[in-house]
């Protein structure tokens, strides 16, 4: 632990330009009390800068030029259920931001955080027979709960978490916190009719946060979303919503042969109508497009900061028109660097396992 | 070599059920001509078979499920020069076989092969200002041994190749041979002004066939296209003929703005119109959709015979809607097996760095 906290502080007091005795002085601070306690805790600005640096870090994540824009809630303190409560709906309520969304982490404990069991605080229910069946073990996590969905494609989940010395249990949030966007498309109005929907902002809650040695179980995090996450990933990946002939059939395809390109044009439509929808709701989104040319600025100003940019290229290639940005057609080293988000089980839960 | 030698027969020997005698006895063959000169020679069926092994384990090729149906051309003996040029040209005809393309390969000998130095044997010059970037330099090796092109975006290059002991020297294929087709859309007759058109046969020249720790390093050979590797890769990649705007202005898309998901439309358009003009001129192609399907067969057939499919993912997750097929939601182990095809060069000539 000593060597990557000192590690995380030479870099991020560098970065800072902090001078050389502050460096030394903070560093003794931590060793003595890593000797006398096994641990250390972060400053509030370590915190928050290590949580940026962690999201600077992410392989995986094509929107970091906004890295620094990230606000941090430190919520070490919370130990109650009202406060934890509480503190969810506040990321929720910030980070929505009536839909121009802010980029936004809440931090909890280390020893002993609330544990949060969600894959992300807002996520629709997957039923045998509707919802999302990425979230099948959730939901019926939650309903042994006692919780009861109403059994619709997206009946959001309740929140199922449990207090250090408690025991398991669920939140439902009010339906006012929870922004949603009806997906329409101004050229094709049967889509209406398909009643689909996606809730606004992405808060993924299953990844650990490791800072300088040190691990936060719990901080749940966002930015929002690009375009093709929710229309091609979300909407028409097999195992999950699996729409393609669904929407194909309200574009009025004719056909869905192989060779008659129609499954290529029903998903662009189906962007394009996730991209307008959000749009229109004055919901924060962006399209892969732009997405990577802010990827090329962040490498750009990274560049120029003398570091690095790892990334992992299967995911930083958008999954609608790869070839059409640059991350495309590059290489990139996947090193994973700390301070960083990790995936507490096997990562490759309902992801590809590229 | 004497060990790669024995992987080979034994795997091959294997695989058609030959008996452990004709095995034990081909390796002392092999052992002793190995002692005896370093080297040894294939039999016409392992040469054959070797070749259509190679292409089973060519992990970045999602046409693997017609591996079997190789047709191999043993020209290990030519070493005279109208010898050569006719076997490339016998090559191209049977190949291109009036339009119904026949997978083929061309083996020429281990020792002192002519030399070829195209990239494929059909391929279209690059300029300045014009044509085919990724072929600049072959270009300039063809001006510089005398010949001239027409200076359009589709000038045939010549044959590049040096017979052994003798200079370097090219060939200018008689036009007759050389099918191309003409790029048309039906529902938008101005992309025919373009004046786009495409040869009908991929024929890598540049790569090295290996087989039981033998290299021939003269091995042409070819498939036939997938759709997306003309459409997107050949005439959209900014670093190739980049032509997304003009396509994008005879499909009559008023804008290219990001958010307008019309690069994507008109990628869509653009392949949809090079597979439609090769159907027309009775040229095989496949869509990517139905290479994944075939790619999955193939999948199973190899699990049937108790083999490891080995792959590159980046390469079988095609450039146009990945996800619409299996192999963007599948891990693959890239480990090459041999024979194999390989790069004489760094292998990102030309290609992305994944």
């Amino acid at each position: 632990m000593l060597e990557e906290a000192k590690s995380f502080i030479k870099t991020m007091y560098n970065e800072l330009n902090y001078d050389k005795e502050r460096i030394v002085d903070r560093l003794k601070e931590i060793e003595t009390d890593i000797q006398a306690t096994g641990t250390y805790d972060h400053t509030t600005e370590e915190l928050s800068y290590g949580a940026k640096m962690a999201w600077r870090n992410s392989n995986r994540c094509i929107g970091r030029f906004f890295w620094e824009s990230l606000t941090v809630a430190d919520a070490r303190h919370i130990q109650n259920e009202d406060e934890f409560i509480h503190a969810i709906e506040q990321h929720i309520q910030i980070a929505t931001n009536n839909g121009k969304i802010k980029p936004y982490i809440t931090i909890f404990s280390k020893d002993n955080p609330p544990q949060i069991y969600n894959n992300q605080l807002i996520r629709y229910a997957g039923y045998d027979d509707c919802g999302d069946p990425s979230e099948i073990k959730v939901t019926q996590l939650a309903q042994h709960l006692g919780w009861q969905g109403e059994h619709t494609d997206f009946d959001v989940l309740p929140l199922i978490y449990k207090m250090p010395n408690g025991t398991m249990n669920y939140y439902a949030y009010p339906s006012s916190l929870i922004k949603e966007v009806p997906i329409r498309h101004h050229r094709f109005p049967k889509l209406e009719a398909l009643g689909l929907k996606w809730y606004a902002v992405p808060i993924i809650s299953s990844m650990d946060l490791k800072i300088g040695g040190i691990t936060y179980p719990t901080a749940p995090f966002n930015g929002w979303y690009m375009v093709n996450e929710i229309a091609v990933r979300n909407f028409t990946d097999t195992y999950r919503y699996n729409l393609l002939e669904s929407v194909a059939d309200a574009f009025e395809f004719d056909t869905l042969r192989n060779n008659s390109f129609n499954k290529d044009r029903a998903l662009v439509e189906l962007n394009d109508a996730v991209y307008q929808s959000f749009k229109n709701e004055g919901v924060s989104i962006v399209d892969h497009v732009t997405a990577s040319k802010q990827f090329e600025r962040f490498e750009l100003n990274e560049s120029k900061q003398g570091r690095d940019v790892t990334g992992k290229w299967s995911w930083l290639a958008p999954s609608l028109s790869p070839t059409l940005v640059s991350n495309y057609h590059h290489g990139y080293n996947n090193e994973i660097k700390e301070p960083n988000f990790f995936y507490k089980k096997a990562e490759t839960k309902g992801c590809p396992f590229h």
